[in-house]
């Protein structure tokens, strides 16, 4: 069975919005980033990087978002999660995975992670102060040219949009106001209506 | 026909190899950064990001290097450069390459593109200081936890590869000796012998 190791605040949502959309059978394994479980021995074991998501399959262990979305489409094909059939559509999915998890994720880290990239606490203070800046630029981007709508990659529904739907959640609490972006805004309210939304954030809230 | 805007020094180079290696006849198009072509509103109409490489299709553009990467060995599939009939393997090659876009680039990016998250000349400095300890840690983990060996992803080369070949290539100038990873050390050896990395390199230099 597959195991997806996550910690509430995290991309790991998306992945888990992905599997529930999937219809696949896993169990979710929180880690209490609070106690720094992600750094443990026991994990390291399972994700070097100490990191989530990690998904245990019966063939070993996958991590990075994009990878586990498009596993995910792929392992389930009848749920049409993402155009594996045709090699452009494909690439326009991982093109918009990629952004997400190179420069929105990476934007939105330099808040609360600046110790990965300054030691100097002024350094990591103004890091974090620019934070809105950045990710203001990173959803105006989204909202202009990258957003196709109803859905991010058009009218199919796609593992883009747990993905978009993750990361414009960290949008207030990046002093950041959604409602700047009336389509990424409209496309937040439209996934929390789904089903699998609704599941992922009562597991999430029940601890 | 296939046309890459590349820039001399980006990892660009990556998808340039790669089109090499499928044996694509495709035209290169380079951007001056020195003169800010990136941000050209000519460019910008083709990647509204203002970055390379971007892939111009007959379907479109195509951005990113890992999206980039999978599209060329899904449309040249006899040169076997991903496993493709193998969800597990073929995430494993897109974790691989999430990891060099989303955590290494990202940290040598800190090196000389600092006011991409900071403003304070103080704080763009010490993210620079920070640079050869983050671009070290992450090679020591593809030695350690990631490479396979010969190749990135093990007996089969893949888009790993040129890819792993591009960012290994900037640790001189990030202050990191490569020689403290053996195995990836060799690896970037054994990718400047192909031919296709020799045809890639001559062209650049060509200017």
């Amino acid at each position: 069975m597959l195991k997806l190791f996550y910690a509430p605040g995290t991309c790991a949502l998306a992945s888990l919005i992905a599997l529930e959309e999937a219809g696949a059978v896993y169990e979710p394994a929180r880690i209490a980033f609070g106690q720094n479980q992600q750094r443990s021995e026991s994990f390291l074991a399972i994700n070097p990087k100490g990191r989530v998501p990690a998904l245990v399959t019966e063939r070993g262990v996958l991590t990075e978002t994009p990878a586990i979305l498009a596993y995910i489409a792929q392992i389930f094909p009848d749920r049409n999660l993402a155009p594996l059939a045709d090699p452009f559509a494909f690439a326009d999915v991982q093109a918009f995975n990629a952004y997400l998890c190179s420069t929105v994720h990476v934007a939105h880290a330099h808040k609360t992670r600046g110790t990965r990239w300054a030691d100097d606490p002024a350094a990591i203070a103004e890091m974090k102060r620019k934070v809105p800046q950045t990710m203001g630029d990173a959803f105006a981007l989204i909202e202009r040219s990258l957003f196709k709508g109803p859905w991010a990659m058009g009218e199919q529904f796609s593992v883009c949009d747990p993905y978009l739907f993750t990361i414009a959640g960290w949008l207030a609490g990046d002093a950041v106001d959604i409602a700047r972006f009336p389509k990424v805004a409209a496309h937040y309210a439209r996934m929390a209506e789904r089903p699998a939304v609704g599941k992922v954030l009562a597991l999430i809230e029940a601890g």
